[in-house]
């Protein structure tokens, strides 16, 4: 039987552990093939380059496997992958991973890793972004490798859309402590922002954005309610924006000229 | 009567003739206060600057308004803007672009002049987008503004949710044949992407992103429909993501453990 190709692509960059982590995963199922951001490129959203040329080289630091570096955005990785460097795999799977922090509720907006799994999906590969809810590049990934490997078996043992998506977060727990899988909805919030202020030697100001995550609701089917419950999230995501139930409520604006 | 405070962003950048034609618009209307990149941002998406720090300059150029140019992504000038540069105002809209180029289909995804917008309809101010189907920086923006003021006082003058989010799209034309507005949805369709390989002067590849528009679909009640039979284009967007028919269908993986 013929194994099935796997492209591998994240948003921390070729050198996160997260990656690693997700490869070895990949390794027990399918062939590998690794398109990574040259350096961290988390909240790059599903930004593209187009004012400024890809640079890519192959690394040599995974052992068994290609892999190539890109500088350019995680949605660049995954259109580059496709279209010049394995432009003649036939692939059954993206993951996009493991992405070092949550990309639960809004975050899912704002993140490398789940904009890489959308580019996927939209050019008709199915995909799965991974999430460790522990930003530390010394976070323990125990727990996220079992599931991604068995989240990765089940898709493709599985007859689904091309169209598919999925949100997947681990909470920060022990194996041990992680209670199942949860299918739920993004749960609605956002960035409180604050912006750090520093002076240059000129005296000119210049920002930092930091900020703090908001939730807005306290609802038992949110992807943040299973995780802060000891679950392991799922949330089926798509890119359509439209806001469909408003559709109606907007059709008098066709009158109005 | 107090005029109403309208924050205006672009992802073209501060010098583009479209966020001049928004200025016109919104100064017969509200008084302006405008954060527009220091280049331009296209494809941006909903990127934002976590790794440098942002720097912010007054502008004034435009005449009888506060304007500044900020060397982040078009989400990034709606954060700085809102929480730092204006934090005093409370805003009643804002208005992104007008962008070069449709942001019509799939091109909501990856456009600055949308996650803009969004961001800003995230902040709980209700936002609208504005794109004219025409890239080029001499592009005839009269029918643009004339229909922006349009929308912009209609915004003003409805009670809606604060998450209103528009996504509004100009047909190339002469105002005289433009045919009316018609809300829809956002049309299926992708870019089949193609990169053009260049050899620097020791032999090295590198690579320009190009890509042509495909259109997935043929539905009469699609944007695209909308804009090539003479009509604007009005899309009511929101930010889940969440794919809701298919929670069901992926129930049973809660049980697959």
């Amino acid at each position: 039987m013929t194994k099935p190709n796997i492209l591998i692509v994240n948003d921390d960059g070729i050198l996160a552990p997260g990656i690693a982590a997700l490869i070895e995963a990949v390794k027990t199922i399918g062939t590998p093939y690794v398109m990574a951001p040259d350096k961290p490129q988390s909240g790059q959203g599903h930004a593209i380059t187009i004012h400024d040329p890809i640079k890519v080289k192959e690394v040599f630091h995974f052992t068994g496997l290609k892999a190539y570096k890109c500088s350019g955005t995680p949605v660049d990785c995954v259109k580059i992958a496709r279209h010049v460097m394995y432009k003649d795999i036939d692939f059954d799977l993206c993951v996009s991973g493991i992405n070092h922090g949550s990309n639960a509720a809004i975050n899912i907006i704002y993140s490398g890793t789940m904009s890489a799994a959308m580019e996927a999906s939209l050019e008709g590969i199915p995909a799965i972004g991974f999430s460790l809810c522990d930003i530390s590049m010394e976070a323990d990934f125990t727990a996220a490798t079992h599931y991604a490997a068995k989240m990765i078996r089940w898709a493709l043992d599985h007859e689904f859309k091309k169209s598919l998506l999925l949100n997947v977060n681990i909470p920060k727990l022990p194996i041990e402590e992680i209670k199942g899988i949860k299918v739920c909805r993004q749960g609605k919030s956002g960035w409180k922002e604050d912006f750090m202020e520093v002076k240059n030697p000129r005296g000119e100001s210049y920002y930092w954005m930091t900020g703090e995550f908001v939730l807005y609701e306290e609802a038992e089917d949110t992807d943040i309610n299973a995780l802060g419950n000891g679950y392991i999230s799922v949330v089926p995501s798509m890119h359509d924006l439209t806001a469909h139930p408003a559709l109606e409520e907007f059709r008098y604006l066709e009158d109005s000229q």
